[in-house]
């Protein structure tokens, strides 16, 4: 065999091996993984999103895709003739409001990386939180409508599909006591879906790379950095303002026993199975306090850590 | 006790007693219910179906909502500046126009029963056609765009959902090989989903009470009717125009293995429940060849048609 | 349709739909029926019960029979030329007597019911007490011979039976660590049972209407009481003789857990239909503290006490 | 240690391996036993036998007890007045007769034998034909009344209660399809249920040793012999007449799927254990077409015949 | 039947019905037996301690073998020219010499008794500690070279094959975090698998009688003791040189929970048979504080200690 | 970030993605791998091999290993005096010779592997033929001794370990019905395993890089043919001598249902993944009639040939 031919095989060989502790570690396990951005918008990027979470799949995860809407309900309520208003950061939703967003999130967002995951297989069932009443919640303030605060996450149907062995994609409205639906936050439903499933990590997929040491310095992305140091960061005030509620999401799913969260750039093709496959990552990893921070990973067996299948 | 409270007693008791039959005989079956209609657009009656399918789950059957788009999807269309335009009867869609289906059909009237079934407890969950791969189409003309013909059903995730205590309503959107959405007729998608089942009985919910006699007539009702005679009906040219797709949906039921096929007005409160669980009905009955066409019930225990719990 | 004939069917489905809040909170659960009086004497009435039990077994609760002799045993044993003699309402019984006692209740009693319900399918299989040692026992009283005192109840066999899909019915013959089989009150056997049993609910047939606020006024039937009340009309005085055993067995079972007691009128047909799946019920029915005393049903969902069958 | 008690040991460990290929032979399977004769009258009989049944259910066999009822049923009807008569055989049984077999095999004889059997734990449960419409029948003749004929076998029951760990006594009591009870034949009976449980054998317990090569020399008892040979030993008219009725009942079982049938003295203290459990045997056996006559046992493995716990 | 042949059969059942108590006690358990001496070098005492084995699964009990090497380790290092050398009891062990053992252990002895019990069937499946890391280990003196100290027991596997109807044959190689082998001494591990498995007995089959009151006098055999009296036995210092491991590694598993430990002599043929299921027993049995130290069986029957199949 | 950071991340992904429709059209099968050659005698290629076989099993294959013995059997054999005699390739094994061939290859190279693979955790379970008479044998010819002929192959316990998670690791010693030892051909032993496992695949890791179309021309190795190619080859005799039994096992295997069968070498690192998980392989991929020859990868969903864990 020709020496480079060798060259690239063993390079190949590497990233496959290297991908075995993390394989490993996260065997069994739920992901939750929150997906926006261009990834959402971009049929490009969706499609190879949709390939790295099947992959995921077949390797021995469990995700669970949590998304909010994008551009589009705005989009669909101008063409209608609504108000598009929003009060510090939230959407002011009356209901014909209300019954836009649920029909972008649950009949087109949802259904888009529902369709573009089943053309690798018949994986992934696509819910909204009314559906078995996955996510219950209220109305956070009269003045913004419909905008909900979550009171409770049902997880029977989520457990029950991944059992079955699909890929549930979860919408976020959510459904109150009296039935009416609700706009929930999806960064916060995600981080609150993560919890309640017990995840071993929850992924959020943006457009930026992560978090910076230095903000104005594009070579100082943190890779991985403790609960307490993200903690930190926040009081701080030099995150950049969308990142604080994705850190602050982070920090409420670490707080309540999710072991890793990561913020990604989705803008990257395949920075799912790169973040979690690869020693390096691509992004920023916040780790639960009693984990190690580094990214070194496990090549020596430690009990503790390993699920194996027949655990 | 006084003569006229244990009247009221004695009738109440004779309606749960002659439901008794009819429970047996359905007890852990299939009922695809086509779910349309005034009960899809008026709360007050979607609120009575809802309550009838949550009791028909209680007492033993395993009801699966099938549903299409109501007036709201043309409303939706003209709202937004597009042409509503039908011919023969199928709704030419263009990608545009399938995209404020799916979102009309998945995200509003799939939701809108979802969240009526869903204030008796943890039962419903939404399904769209594209979800695990449910219902497969291929165009069916270039000329209509994205109107489908159903190729395949796959039943996996209905049957999953049933196992685990769920009741799935299905909106009819189908899913190509090549992942793009196609707008399927439902009555035809009710119909194939409860061949794929192996259904003991279909239910078409429409607007009017039943098969007449005499369609002057209306005291013409007819109750209960063979398969061959439903099929003579059709060839007759007497059936009004709106009823050839139910019946026809109805034969292609019974044809494929289905026992029962009910059209029912829904406008009736507790239709269901009165069609079902009641000797004389509220619509027409029509049974597959070998059964009994009568509406006479079972009331002498017959071992090959009683379905207990612990067979 | 005629006005008539729509009222008429209104007022069927709108007894089929009372039911279902109590359907829904009674799923999965276990009811103890205590079977006696008039309902085991007479076949029409014996018929009815076998019937409402059956359809309670297909709405989705269990129901398990508990039963005493009847007059039959005295008959038998007289025709036998036995003396028949009762001490405090005791039945004095030697090693003869005994061997009459089961073989009437086990071979006759037990039966007769047994056949009844098993006209609707194969549902049925009566029990004794010494079948895998369900009720366990020992001497009471030397002078009253073979009446035994219930020391332990092994709900193994009972538990299996239900599981499996079919209706036990249990005869209350006792049986000691000898081997021996001992006479146990049937009242107290369906207490003790309904406790070993976890039951929702435990039911008594007599053949008296329930309790009355004023014993001589027969519009004064108590719908519903607390167990505390229930306490204190034993303390009272006032109750008749033949209810004391009745209350005292409904105290002690909610004493220890069972959620509601009732005493009803065998000889109304379908009473436990009746009592158990409308809202105004037939009978008296007691409640453990903590739950509410009054008989008004919780239409409106809470889910804590809300047992759907995906939980 | 001393040489006698070394012999005395070595004749204990001889018996217990002499046991080994029956007990694989048998290993999960069903073995039914016809109780009856001096082993249902005679108290310390009673106990043996049901040592015996525990010790087989202990080495893996599943044991099936079926009995009819003995002298107490024409015991207790002189006692109360009633006429006994026979015609060719079969009791003549007007329906206050019935009710007197039924109280005496279900409500005495079946239990006397579930209480011998649970002295060593909680193992046997009782049932007559009507539980679980277990043995179903119809009149035979209508001269005779309450004689049946069997009509259908219900396992349902009875394998439910195996899986389950129990021992099923059935007391041989038909159920008509109108609910009513018959007289059925107990060596009818028990081949008809070993056939429907695909039994690896039936057991006879009777007061004869077996079948004499030369009835008048007691040395002559046959150990072994083929389905063929008992059917020519039925013929030839040399059997006694009470043995005619077991012989018949062994060639419709082996005739129907049962491997071996067996006819038992059970005036011998444990005839089973050493019946079944010993090479020599203390009865007759009967082996079907193409098994082996001789009592030689398998020592060496043969695959096809091996009965392991992990196949 | 003549009478000395009824005597035989007499004292054939006796045999069988007198194991009956020891079956009930043990149904279900794990019984871990040391193999060793010359049980494992004779193979016509290999046959029997096999068909023992098979004896004891198919009467409901769970047995685990568990051996070390016996004189072939040392047979074969001098036959490839390596020293034999002991410390203390201790094999000096350098690698070379590990890769002796370890192929006589597992390829040798291992292998010997495994076919000697699959001569019966397909039962015996050999394993040694570093399957699945079944025996985990450290260096225990440098000095010794790999003479290992027991770390863990994972249980894992044998308890999965117990599951699946298989006997696991264990040889006593251990393996370290490094996953080097140890050489681990076999009495230790036997009572250290015992503890893991939580068994119900651990039985030493060695070249010696059991424990005598008097070491000089033959008929001062002890047949039961308590753990303090076996506490004692070693702390006095009369135990004979080769008895003290074997008590000590007795007290060790019956302070850990084991309930009975046994010593018995291998080179009676069926001493497993004979000690496990004769009253009497051939070796020493040492009880558990709290339980009956003498052998008397439990012939009335004690709920708390039998172990039904159906519990 | 930069440039050729981001490149190196692309072609990882690429890597990664690349395996996708590998891992969904093996998933849930097992593959059997035939481990010999360099990679059994050199501890950095032993560590290769495990590592590759611990993440197949995590990416849903499940693999079982076979191996014979290397060159340690004749090395220790002629340690310990014996004449090493080979005759048509086949060893001449006398009793003494056959059990160094055991104790070398249960004891010494299958516990290697064992222990290489369970440094990544609890996994493998080692097994020999006569391990629940996995491999069953007999004599060849008399003049070779103990060399065996398979004749039949038992995959219960095989089956049952990767049911309970683990990997199996067989060594190829067969066991006669005698329950002695066979010495048997490694290669024809995968091919058979592979073949009574219903084996999706077999790969035999060799010393060579597969087949060659010039053998002089080592740039003209065959990467993919078929089935009829295969038989060819054979017959067309330019195969390699060492060659010839390796087609003639995989002939074997494909003739009889196994779909594909691979030849590998094993002294490239990580061949297996290589060649399972990349499109173009490392070695010659045999296929079975009807399976498309090329290595063209499934990228377009073929519903026939996707295995998903929900099916």
């Amino acid at each position: 065999m020709k020496d480079d031919v060798m060259q690239a095989l063993l390079e190949k060989a590497r990233t496959l091996t290297e991908a075995l502790p993390w394989i490993k570690r996260a065997w069994g396990r739920v992901a939750v993984i929150k997906y926006g951005g261009s990834a959402m918008t971009d049929p490009a990027l969706r499609a190879s999103v949709a390939e790295d979470i099947v992959l995921m799949k077949l390797v021995g995860v469990n995700p669970v895709v949590v998304h909010g809407g994008g551009p589009d309900v705005s989009m669909y309520m101008e063409r209608l003739g609504m108000t598009v208003e929003f009060r510090d950061g939230l959407r002011v939703t009356d209901d014909a409001a209300m019954e836009v967003v649920k029909m972008v999130l649950v009949g087109k967002n949802n259904k888009e990386l529902v369709s573009a995951i089943n053309t690798h297989g018949r994986w992934a069932v696509g819910l909204s939180g009314d559906d078995a009443r996955l996510i219950q919640a209220r109305q956070l303030d009269a003045a913004l409508g419909r905008v909900g605060q979550i009171t409770a996450i049902d997880t029977t149907v989520v457990l029950n599909l991944i059992e079955d062995g699909f890929i549930p994609v979860v919408a976020t409205v959510g459904v109150g006591d009296d039935g009416r639906s609700y706009n929930v936050n999806a960064d916060t439903a995600a981080s609150a879906i993560a919890v309640a499933l017990d995840a071993e990590k929850v992924i959020f997929l943006t457009d930026v790379d992560g978090l910076y040491a230095d903000f104005g310095d594009k070579d100082s992305l943190i890779s991985a950095l403790s609960l307490s140091e993200a903690v930190d960061s926040i009081a701080s005030g030099r995150l950049s303002k969308g990142m604080v509620p994705k850190v602050t999401a982070c920090v409420h799913a670490l707080e309540n026993g999710v072991e890793r969260a990561h913020i990604l750039n989705g803008t990257i093709p395949h920075a799912l199975l790169l973040e979690v496959y690869t020693d390096a990552g691509v992004g920023t990893m916040i780790t639960r306090e009693g984990l190690a921070v580094s990214r070194e990973p496990d090549r020596v067996m430690r009990e503790d850590e390993v699920t194996c299948p027949n655990e």
